[in-house]
């Protein structure tokens, strides 16, 4: 087999404030076919998510092809033992349209009956397993709990909302950036209640919603939001506290920490910030436990999917300003015979 | 049994930041002969903490006798089953000279062989349970591990790092408000090294004392002490945070939160606050933990002891400036024969 041309991205500047599509540049490069123990891979499906707005701050390097993207794509090449040409494999080397794996660093994928392949990029891959560490792990939400999820028409939020309800919690509320947000997480998703945080007055209306306070918070924003979590948990409340969307940009002159700080220790709360990568232990419980509900239609899968390898940029741009519902997805070419 | 002139305190106003002592008045009150079920007290010691700056913004009546202070008495006259005259019993009605129990609000106390009486009010009062609850509870401190102890040179603080040490911690830090204080806490606590906090630069202290930073930190003053905290906390680092004295004066304006809070997200650490009165049940097993360590003498104890009942409110007073070493302590005359 002959070398094949991988489309690429590379990061040109490093970002001040927020990115724009400037920073950026396609390029292509040639891949050698796979040496012993390797594996060529087709991208199907990247994913484009919150937390890569830090590795643009020292994590990738600069023009270079950009890496540490989760995608999942088909083997069409391989010289590796337990990875044979037409498997599905999930793996990080994204934001390319080829990658060269071993089986070290990609694990084959076999979508269960009735689960689109997408969804292991989703509710099956590190969004869903963000939030079902965050609900079952981290605040263990228990039944006839209230349950407060902030960016909840993201891709963590709406599906750690979901979680809490098919956990028994008996109100489940969420905030978001819009109206049409706000109707999406409660119509499609199931949230009991939700407000659009873009009107002011959270904190009025988590008091208004449960009048007994909050048990369990997921937070994934950070300065005003956790605030209002702060302010409305109930004694011996929880809050997770996983990433900061509103501290990615501005690193040095981060949001004003809670102005109720304090209430953690006079309330006796709990507040527990957690990392995804040290719940991958968990990936297997969670698969097991989530297939089930997605077959059966008890959670609804929530993705935007944008089309084509040169609408990566936008999307992520677009991740970061919120304009996805769910889980934001690039589809690429080779996946247009996949489900 | 004829009536008995107590001698009490009044709180006359509120106070509008720092507490000065023309808010209170020493006030007599005649006490009713005990009526069926009670018992009258003589107290002998009486304990003053920062706790009580807060139950002058509200939780004190104005102008009347103020209860709800730590104290130990001698019952004089009794028609209570179960307390016995000559019996020597903690509760809470302090404040006074006298004091009118029953048994579901006072507990006999019976000092262990070489147990002084007035450490019932101090390692094996309330303060004392505050640092065992907050080491053994909430931290679960183990061998080997880094802990960092704000406020040491106080009544909880320097019980909490004695106890850090008896549970195998490999280096206990500690900061406090004068050199004077950081030679007590080293040398007749125990502390592997303590730092005055005054001279600033506690943050780059704490790094240099535990380079790999801090698994475990007591923190009862808030403020700069957390911020200082959270930034030496390495990746997991607990953090309890019981009350802060730094808030007390100023409700309305509290001291900035921390600037790096968002350390708790980013490094996985758990922040949790409590309150000593949810973990009374712990109260028998540090009793039977402290008892032999102090027999032995393996902890120190540790009081600033003032004599008289006139002295109670300066006593207070000393203790909100941090005027005391170690459990700040008031003698009433009629403990002139005790241990």
């Amino acid at each position: 087999m002959t070398t094949v041309t991988a489309r690429t991205v590379h990061l040109l500047r490093r970002p001040d404030g927020f990115p724009t599509s400037d920073l950026f540049a396609f390029r292509e490069r040639e891949l050698a076919p796979p040496g012993e123990g390797e594996a060529l891979v087709e991208n199907l499906y990247l994913s484009v998510d919150p937390y890569m707005r830090q590795l643009m701050d020292g994590g990738w390097p600069l023009d270079a092809p950009l890496g540490r993207g989760r995608a999942l794509g088909r083997v069409v090449a391989s010289r590796a033992a337990g990875l044979a040409e037409g498997d599905i494999v999930f793996h990080t080397g994204g934001w390319s349209t080829h990658a060269l794996v071993e089986p070290g660093t990609a694990r084959a994928v076999e979508p269960a009956p009735g689960v689109p392949l997408a969804a292991y990029l989703s509710v099956l891959g590190g969004t869903g397993l963000t939030a079902y560490a965050g609900m079952r792990s981290v605040l263990d939400v228990r039944p006839g709990e209230s349950v407060y999820v902030s960016a909840a028409a993201g891709a963590v939020g709406g599906v750690a909302g979901q979680i809490a309800r098919l956990l028994g919690a008996e109100r489940v509320l969420g905030s978001a950036g819009s109206a049409a947000k706000v109707a999406h997480v409660t119509e499609r998703l199931g949230f009991t209640a939700a407000y659009d945080y873009r009107e002011g007055g959270l904190a009025g209306w988590l008091a208004e919603q449960a009048p007994e306070g909050l048990d369990a918070t997921l937070d994934g924003v950070g300065g005003d939001h956790l605030e209002a979590a702060i302010g409305a948990a109930k004694e011996f409340g929880r809050i997770a506290w996983v990433g900061a969307i509103s501290q990615y940009h501005s690193a040095a002159n981060p949001p004003a920490a809670p102005r109720n700080l304090y209430a953690v220790s006079d309330r006796s709360l709990h507040l527990r910030g957690y990392q995804v990568r040290h719940h991958m232990h968990l990936r297997e419980e969670a698969e097991e436990w989530l297939v089930p509900h997605l077959v059966e239609g008890r959670i609804a899968l929530d993705h935007t999917v944008v089309d084509g390898f040169d609408s990566l940029i936008d999307a992520f741009l677009g991740v970061l300003r919120g304009d996805n519902l769910g889980k934001m997805l690039v589809r690429l070419d080779a996946a247009g015979n996949e489900a």
